[in-house]
């Protein structure tokens, strides 16, 4: 194929993969509904969120920007006050721009993302990490958080439910009591939780929670929610000083644009899907038992409590190490069978989300994986 | 009407003016291609932009961020690096959180947007303001730079080119001179020019420039660039302790989503659309005199030299004060003929773009004006 120019490649952008089963942990929570699917095509342009503002942008009527942040997210989330963020790790930066100054700790746990540590240095302040048990299952014991928060007196514990990784579900209510007794505000990374399962910061003992539009809320991106106790609402969400009806850490507005408008079009989607979450643990622990029986070994909790799921797959690394398109072959042959999510060259642990998947896709992808395995053997 | 659950109205958000005559100068810039709209379906997904990442958002090769951040967007905006941002607002910051410390001055002029006066706020840096000449023409003259430098030793100067209210082109490249003997690092804030008109920040002898994907580049929102000199990415751009392929002032990524898509596919038609930009200036010119001819007194300078305008209207705010709807009056006039973009009450002074409307919509327009005029008289 001739190099194409890089401006007519602009032209005409497109995904191959789109209507393949998809088993990306990045992608499974976000698939627009078809009720987002219209508001992306209806207020595409820009600044069309805008049309009848009136100067602060939870405050607009139409579409119903302030009804969904003032009175649906907070009983979603469980919290007295919500506000539009990017993402989550976008807010995350907002709390800790808020609440700590260069110098300070904050303990996470070892599990935390890797945008949860540029966000500490963006704001200079220093990681403290809770450790995890190691292989296999990489599970960090809320007590652990205990002696960090003793020894280094942080100015925020962080812990990430669940970690994008493992899919690990930490006891963030028990963290959340230790944070409690020792002062401490504590956050709730929910990037993989809110929108799939249910969670309420209030019942987890956090201060702080912030959700992922375009991880698990069915929403176009970048996107997110942050939630909060009205005991932070005037540190966190403070007035500017020239202008009244400004949030000074959302340098005004955040979310001018369509994602806001799926994030809200999937709303009433998204708070019933949450209900049936037991579902989609049955699902995923379904999944992996098949997988253990091929000889794959799950990484993270057992029994399962996630969509997202780990394996060591070793018997697809011998494969690339013996295959002209060595770790490529495995994508390849997924995808030449209608499957999406597996990285490119990825053979030795494959990292896979099960919750858009239908049980006949997961069952489809299953025997592929052994069709692939017995392909080579 | 009877009050509809919020929940019910989520589900079929619609844009009732998305057909008419657009001239609000918030959105006429970010009309959205054709190659835009459909890119906007395609992608509309969360994280679909990540469907090749490798782990750097820029590097993505299909869709092709990479090609379009680092070898079209530079001489596009004439700088040496150019990376992605949430919006200009979003833009500014990252550059005055990796260049400044709190309690440090900048020198902006007194046409800044508010955005502007909330980034510093959030960073921490006390904000100079270079006055301009106020009513009629509120023009910001280069030379006042001087003294505010001399005398506050900043550290950036940024200015607004053009400011959001008047549509005022200031003399940049002097600005730029003056900083530059003063050894002073120079923004433009080029929300409402990158895009629309042909602009080089090397031309303008700057250090950086901000463009709005949602304001002049016919892009969803929230969407953003940033260029700079080469000099500054090391700063601005300084690559993370523990992510080597994330920069710590994005938070690793930043437009994971859908804007960026449409940011991409409008951009060979934004590409040629700032070539023809003298006909846009002639579009406004026109319209202002047209404006000017019904009584309307045209703000800012004169010849005016973008497409955003403020009229002061009194006759309509004279109208306003006898009628049942008072101010609401004129943009429900409006709103009837099927033109859209005065704010709703505003009678006293029109803020207006023509940069949307055709020649034919915007004498359509004028007799509008005419018309409603006649009618209260």
């Amino acid at each position: 194929m001739a190099q194409q120019d890089p401006l007519e490649r602009l032209l005409s952008l497109e995904r191959p993969n789109k209507d393949l089963i998809n088993i990306m942990p990045l992608q499974t929570g976000s698939v627009l509904t078809e009720a987002a699917r219209k508001a992306l095509i209806e207020f595409g342009d820009g600044y069309s969120v805008c049309d009848f503002c009136t100067g602060r942008l939870t405050d607009i009527v139409n579409p119903p920007v302030n009804a969904f942040v003032n009175d649906l997210l907070p009983p979603f989330l469980g919290c007295d006050r919500a506000i539009l963020t990017y993402g989550a790790r976008d807010g995350i930066f907002m709390v800790l721009h808020s609440l700590t100054k260069p110098g300070d700790v904050i303990v996470v746990d070892k599990n935390r993302h890797y945008s949860t540590a540029v966000a500490a240095e963006r704001a200079g302040v220093t990681l403290v990490e809770v450790p995890h048990s190691g292989h296999p299952e990489y599970v960090v014991d809320a007590e652990g958080f205990q002696d960090a928060i003793a020894e280094h007196k942080p100015s925020l514990v962080l812990v990430t439910y669940p970690d994008g990784k493992f899919g690990n579900v930490p006891d963030a209510a028990r963290i959340g009591e230790i944070a409690r007794e020792a002062g401490v505000p504590f956050l709730i990374n929910g990037a993989y939780s809110v929108g799939r399962m249910p969670v309420k910061m209030r019942e987890l003992n956090a201060d702080f929670i912030v959700g992922s539009g375009h991880k698990s809320m069915a929403s176009a991106g970048p996107s997110g929610v942050l939630g909060m106790s009205n005991q932070w609402t005037e540190r966190v969400l403070r007035i500017s000083a020239t202008n009244k009806k400004k949030e000074v850490e959302c340098l005004g507005c955040t979310l001018r644009g369509v994602p806001l408008v799926t994030l809200m079009a999937s709303f009433p989607e998204v708070q019933e899907r949450v209900k049936a979450w037991d579902v989609q643990v049955e699902k995923a622990q379904h999944f992996s038992a098949a997988m253990q029986q091929f000889g794959f070994e799950q990484l993270g909790e057992k029994p399962h409590r996630h969509d997202m799921l780990s394996f060591t797959s070793n018997v697809f690394y011998e494969i690339s190490q013996k295959v002209r398109e060595r770790g490529y072959f495995l994508y390849k042959e997924l995808k030449e069978r209608g499957i999406w999510g597996i990285q490119p060259g990825q053979t030795k642990t494959l990292k896979i989300s099960t919750y858009a998947a239908t049980d006949e896709q997961l069952e489809y992808v299953l025997q592929s994986f052994k069709d692939i395995i017995a392909k080579y053997s």
